[in-house]
């Protein structure tokens, strides 16, 4: 498999790195951020969620941020929806791209949404019969696709199920969750030969967490077996509901860095995006992950009477 | 080329990553990690620097530290020297290998020891003279071998000058730094395989900084490559003299990490180097970059009634 000459890179921060902040993001400051980087050029963006504002309130905003969203430049806004109630509120808001999500693994459904995998999967047709009325396209998430953090390492037939299934209901778009950083790059391509070998007509999407320093090792394992989808979040932003001090998703510039410096194809400017980046750390009043919006790009180069000396 | 069944892994957080520190970490500290890095399994540890006191006084200490390191596991205790001076000061020491550094860039050598690469090279003899005396170990290191932060980059003919010159002289184990960060994979790959074909009895050493967040999608394409051999900080420790809040090296936790889920055997229990990076952030009074320390290993799983529910 030969690596892709483009990738679609899809923002996640305004809805999964948001969703692990404590403090709610004024509606403003979100439509502002997501218009940024539209105008940067990122060509899908998942902007938020329409799961029960008890549940998650710091995305209760979502149809008012869809409102306020610059729709001039085609970009894809993408939104979960956990169930058929989720969906026609989406569906009315006028979101693009309905996400649905069924863990790989039973014990992570359970905890995420409280059904059964077959329970989610019962909701799944009410869900497209929804979409499909006023033509909304699909996207099937399935977290903990390598690995869950109850269960330990998921077998990849049960991850088949769920692809399965997802192809069956219509869904052609699959994106694989790493919703706890345990992806590697050898479990990356076992999956995604896997699912090549037995899905040929799905577009298989990557979204990682760096829980463990090596999301991006996962997205070059991606690149080789042909993959040319990935979702991330600004400045790296999220959390692990586990592990408190790890990090979130891959960060969004340093991935677009090293898919330029691969002579990998974006479209995205990514010093709009090191922008953002910053603009997002003063939001929340803290200092993220992200090390391109720090370090500057390769071709930033110093004067000799700047920075310190090393010796070695 | 395929990829390694086995790696060495170079611990230099108490060279690389203390000479960045402004506070001075005792003596007695620095023995204590160094101990505990060799009873976890590392074969080979850079642990100080014979360069000037007044240069580097947190380094001041390289004499008193070799003579508290437990040297009965064979562990290969190297120091930088940047001068015959050094030189004559680290074989009276009792260093296993000494390692000298010449930069790719002119502008580089200048500003790091205040000499060109002609006149470091003029050196390199009376390094090699008093080095074979005692039959220590020579190892030569080359700053700035994927770019320079004042040149941009550089041709990989004067790459190759610097490394013929180390031959030469009689090194036959070569480290290519990565001082600032600007490794990408397709450098990686392009400048050992140029290396590789114009010196093929050359041990290439990899040294990579994760200033722009992909030093380890560099050992990955190092890996491609067949390279076994890499250098490494405890939690990430270390910074970039242009870059204040950039990460430094890459975290020796993260990737030991990566090399096993890789399948790829290093002998280092990862385990005790977590709780030796645990413990480096206690001495120096900050958290580290380091990611697999705060997440714990994949096998690490939950009861269910741990974590915080996520949806989505």
């Amino acid at each position: 498999m030969t690596r892709p000459t483009s990738v679609q890179v899809t923002e996640v921060g305004t809805r999964d790195g948001f969703q692990a902040e404590s403090q709610f993001v004024p509606t403003a400051t979100k439509v502002r951020l997501i218009n940024e980087l539209i105008a940067a050029g990122i060509p899908r963006i998942e902007f938020s969620s329409f799961v029960s504002p008890r549940a998650i309130p710091q995305l209760s905003d979502a149809v008012d941020v869809l409102a306020g969203i610059d729709r001039s430049h085609g970009t894809t806004l993408a939104a979960l929806v956990p169930n058929p109630r989720g969906a026609a509120r989406a569906a009315e808001a006028g979101v693009d791209q309905m996400v649905v999500f069924i863990s790989a693994s039973e014990s992570h459904n359970q905890k995420n949404v409280n059904r059964s995998i077959d329970e989610s999967l019962s909701g799944l047709d009410e869900i497209m019969r929804i979409a499909s009325i006023d033509g909304v396209d699909m996207h099937g998430a399935i977290p903990t696709s390598f690995g869950c953090p109850f269960e330990g390492n998921v077998p990849l037939d049960n991850l088949g199920k769920v692809v399965a299934s997802y192809r069956d209901a219509g869904i052609k778009s699959i994106g694989l969750g790493d919703t706890t950083g345990m992806a590697t790059p050898t479990l990356v391509t076992d999956t995604c030969r896997y699912l090549q070998d037995r899905f040929p007509d799905i577009r298989i999407v990557l979204h990682f967490h760096n829980t463990r320093g090596i999301g991006l090792c996962n997205v070059m394992a991606g690149l080789d077996e042909g993959i040319d989808a990935y979702e991330s979040a600004f400045g790296g932003l999220g959390g692990c509901p586990f592990a408190p001090g790890a990090t979130g998703n891959i960060c969004t510039e340093d991935l677009v860095f090293l898919l330029h410096e691969m002579g990998i194809e974006t479209g995205v400017d990514i010093r709009a995006l090191c922008s953002i980046a910053r603009d997002v750390e003063g939001v929340i009043g803290r200092e993220l992950p992200g090390q391109v919006m720090k370090a500057g790009l390769r071709e930033d180069i110093y004067k000799m009477d700047e920075g310190a000396t090393a010796v070695g």
